[in-house]
């Protein structure tokens, strides 16, 4: 017989069908024992008798007829003719499938991945995250953006920067990449103009916080013949907008699982657009504390500020001063072309207008006491005619994070990297 | 003014627009310069006097009315009133990019990526891979399948497999992963039950062949539910299928580029399934030579006779030998529930139903000389319920290259990473 998904069952009231599943969940009530059984659509219950003894999580197939029923979950039960055990479940599970969560520490949830990935709630995190990573190629694809995958492995340090991991490439040293960003400035040169790429990104940094990773799903933009970062933060907002109205869409069990909703999408035409420099001073007038920095703290502040003013808690922070990007930024004096997005608190995006002339990426060599010859053949993309051209990354674990609520990077992570954790 | 594409410049015949692009070629006929300019979709003639000396690959924008022109490359062409130069480029080309590529050798077009990739020829291999990467997230969304991703740092040997890279993890030694094998049967028994993952995969092999590359995106599904291998090959017969009709859609002129064709998405159909042995009888036939294995040479010669039995160049090779495949395979006797899938005389995916239940992958262990310890959490899995399952993999780089007729992998990938190359 052929399958029927448990959020099938109920259109098929009256019918024989076969489900097949996980065992959530066993009532033994004497006599009657009720089955909740688990798949991928949902749950459905199953009536039998006290012969029923498997542990939860095995996995079986079950044969009945379908009644409706108001008490079972999804709304529809099924009265067992007959069962067949696919695969039988050791009875001490590490950690608790069927209840909320919220009890466990972050610590088991992580060391016991394999099985704490089956409790629906926390499962309910990557169906959501998946529906960021195809919103995020659907919209730069209708926008004439075309994907590229970029090589991780790379001969140095891309960006001038420290923190990369290293790797044995046949007996010589070789660097994990820490963004894609001299691909795809090098696809924008290319021709194709406006790309985007879906990838890892890894950063050999010591930092023990709940916004930080090793390694991390980045998902990066780059586009050709813009003038500013102005255009940049444009099509960012139209971007939120649509993840927004794409997550409300199809992620509405999971928003409520979470007790969690994204922004309404049509405030996104209202995220302000503020200087770093006067960001500043907001967050100096509303806690007293002159911040020498946009640390954390003031990307709370910063946040709270935007929803009371301006009805979204997303704030642009542009005109970052030099010294705090990278030799790439087009400058503008001494600041730049650059902004951040910061969304409830956490920045999520960081981008802007990169040099794109051959004599002033000379310049800015200097300035940053680089040479030439450490960039290799990235050099060459301005040398032979690189249009004006800036992009942008979201970091994907973080995004999810934030829609969800979550107090931790790592939640939103199917196998985090950090500095102690390289399993499973 | 706002920026028209050449794609769009003959519908407005008779207008004053704004073109931006690359000067892909200049022919100066004394007085009139006619000179082609070159940006995301495709060419336009501009019509200007001699005293424009901007060297080829030069990034303007230029101005002036449109008239249609028979002769001109797209049909239209621009009479240049005025000119703005964006990026000027330096004159001395490593290598040409108005030209056939096919004169310049492999060496030479990966030592200069950064503007061999400029060349319009090569850089149409990018844009179809980039709608194989699209068709393949579309095609398996529609079948009910959840996009995962998976680490790539691994803390050890997910397959019992030699040839990983190893990595310096915070002063441990770490791996890059394989294949997302364990990851993507972690989320199938998750309950997401169908899964894919578009990735990053990562072979220390010392290969130097056409075939190979030590860094490659491997498109990877994984479903559960099915008993056999056979539910895997009908999957993967529709995603050919629909794959090869959207690329004759939306890349014809790719196609064109490199003379090449898809198979007729209606023939997937009539892919042959052959067993291992019955496949070396085949090959016995035809070469007169007995083949120990399923060889670079076998693999040509049964396509070539797909092609002659069935009209299509793609040939299905179940039932392996236990011994050929890895441990977590599926037996059927002394062979196993696997496959591959050959196309045009290269594998181009491998996969298989896995072992699901405990006790069963006890005993693969035993047999393999491995132990349980060494795999870590991944036995939990199968300790506490999965169901029947399998999956494949197809590598991204290997059937662009097959569709596109090339002649080395290195070709179909953007910056390819072998045993000398790890940059750019």
């Amino acid at each position: 017989m052929e399958r029927t998904l448990a959020s099938d069952a109920l259109k098929k009231s009256g019918e024989t069908v076969k489900v097949s599943g996980w065992v959530h969940r066993v009532r033994d009530l004497g006599g009657v024992v009720f089955v909740i059984l688990r798949d991928r659509s949902g749950m459905i219950q199953l009536v039998t008798d006290n012969s029923f003894n498997l542990p939860v999580e095995s996995v079986i197939s079950a044969e009945g007829k379908i009644s409706s029923s108001e008490k079972a979950p999804g709304g529809a039960e099924l009265e067992v003719e007959n069962i067949e055990v696919l695969a039988k479940a050791e009875p001490d599970l590490p950690v608790p499938v069927n209840q909320d969560p919220s009890s466990l520490s972050l610590e088991a949830i992580l060391d016991n991945r394999m099985i704490s990935l089956r409790n629906p709630k926390i499962l309910s995190i990557f169906r959501l995250q998946a529906t960021c990573v195809k919103a995020f190629g659907n919209f730069f694809r209708s926008e004439g953006f075309t994907e590229i995958k970029s090589s991780k492995i790379i001969g140095g340090g891309s960006e001038g920067g420290t923190n990369l991991f290293s790797m044995d490439y046949f007996g010589k040293k070789a660097y994990l990449a820490q963004s894609p960003q001299l691909y795809k400035q090098t696809m924008v040169a290319s021709g194709l103009e406006r790309v985007f790429e879906i990838g890892h990104a890894y950063r050999a940094e010591k930092h023990e916080t709940p916004r930080h990773i090793n390694e991390y799903v980045s998902l990066d933009i780059e586009m050709g013949f813009i003038e500013s970062e102005a255009p940049l933060m444009e099509i960012e907002r139209k971007f939120m907008a649509y993840l927004f109205e794409t997550v409300r869409k199809e992620n509405a069990k999971e928003l409520a699982d979470w007790n969690a909703d994204v922004p309404d999408p049509e405030k996104c035409d209202d995220i302000p657009i503020i200087p770093h420099s006067e960001a500043k001073n907001i967050v100096k007038q509303i806690t007293g504390n002159r911040a020498l920095e946009i640390n954390p703290e003031a990307e709370r502040v910063l946040c709270g500020w935007a929803e009371k003013e301006y009805g979204i808690p997303m704030i642009f922070i542009n005109e970052f001063p030099r010294r705090k990007r990278p030799f790439y930024t087009y400058p503008l004096g001494q600041k730049t072309m650059s902004f951040d997005l910061l969304f409830r608190g956490l920045e999520i995006t960081t981008g802007g207008r990169r040099i794109n002339e051959y004599p002033m990426m000379l310049e800015a060599l200097t300035k940053f006491g680089m040479k030439e010859e450490e960039l290799g053949s990235y050099m060459d993309i301005f040398k032979y005619g690189c249009p004006p051209h800036g992009g942008f990354a979201i970091g994907l674990e973080r995004i999810t994070q934030k829609i969800l609520g979550l107090a931790n990077i790592k939640e939103a992570t199917l196998f985090p990297r950090d500095r102690k954790r390289v399993s499973p």
